[in-house]
């Protein structure tokens, strides 16, 4: 059991800290939400995360957990009367830590570039994420989540992209659903769950949150 | 229990190959080790890591594992018996994640501009090198080992990075030991274990190697 104290340093546009809300919401762990200014980041985060300076950070009785899936490992590992986000069998967990890896080397940084480049850069790079998605996509398969028939550690490492998806979309002028409907009916699986649907936050206002901070950062 | 193929695809001077093997080692496993021919990998190795098509890779009774430190966890969590490779505290396990996931994401990149760039480029490469390493060896300090007291998964992911610390010095012209004397301490300390001492090759043949690969390259 995990003890009394938790606090989450979090965005609420970002898909790491969403990693963290959707595990302690499948755990059904309360606390404490503070939520950043990443412009000008508080010395709580400085100090618990000295290190990347970069939320999510998890406070667990005053110890910091820094990076989301660390955090979600330590979370499934800390309280372990419910909802288990590892498979039990060795191999379908390094299966799961492959797929969650794939995910964080692959799926952030291309997808990033899908909204800041331009022209014919940006048409070779909606094609490379549509590739990653792609081969995300031939994982699961028909399966019902990544890792069979359970729902856990790599669903949470990929399924809060989806709330930005409104975006890639608008902004490039495609449709992910058209291109892996497998991996958007796998979503929308996800979604089904309360502890997604209730962190992810509605696609339109990260869209508008985007376009704001796109001007404010002139780009 | 393990079972009882275990096959590995490797390249010897390779430290991310050298994990691998030194977890091998730490829990006495047997295992078929295949060099893999990296200008001309093996249909095999394809065929094991479609996704990333990289070595190393562990077949276990016929199963392919990738992604060095996700092998090592799985060694640690299939082969239970001997050496305990994660600490069983989940604080002290999330820990050893950050700071094996620290030495991924910086100290590859940062060493390898080291031995490829020139002049004043160099020299701020160095610079940078140095100041991860200081961040690692401040975490280390005075301890035996980076968490604690056991020899783990957080010291094998940075360990077989120091029998290519000659190599660094000798194209870079300057001292590890004396920018990191405890860091260098901590790896003398790893060297007494055989499974790392038998591991890690000769620095010498690290260096012959680097430059006859340099060579073939016309850098």
């Amino acid at each position: 059991m995990g003890g009394s104290e938790v606090v989450l340093l979090d965005f609420w546009p970002s898909m790491f800290g969403m990693r963290v809300r959707v595990a302690l919401a499948e755990k059904g762990i309360e606390y404490e939400y503070k939520e950043e200014n990443l412009p000008n980041k508080s010395s709580l985060l400085l100090e618990m995360n000295p290190i990347n300076k970069k939320i999510p950070v998890l406070i667990h009785n005053g110890k910091p957990i820094c990076e989301s899936c660390i955090i979600v490992q330590y979370i499934d590992e800390t309280w372990t009367d419910k909802s288990p986000l590892m498979p039990s069998d060795p191999y379908a967990r390094a299966q799961a830590r492959f797929w969650a890896d794939y995910v964080d080397k692959k799926v952030y940084d291309a997808s990033k570039k899908t909204m800041t480049l331009k022209g014919e850069e940006q048409e070779n790079a909606k094609k490379e994420f549509i590739e990653i998605l792609k081969v995300l996509e031939g994982q699961i398969g028909d399966k019902p989540y990544f890792i069979g028939e359970s729902f856990g550690y790599a669903d949470i490492a990929l399924v809060t992209f989806y709330c930005w998806f409104y975006t890639f979309e608008t902004l490039g002028n495609y449709s992910i659903e058209k291109e892996c409907p497998k991996l958007v009916a796998w979503a929308k699986r996800c979604m089904q769950r309360e502890s997604v649907s209730k962190t992810l936050p509605d696609p339109k206002k990260i869209y508008d949150f985007f376009l704001e901070m796109r001007s404010k950062l002139g780009l």
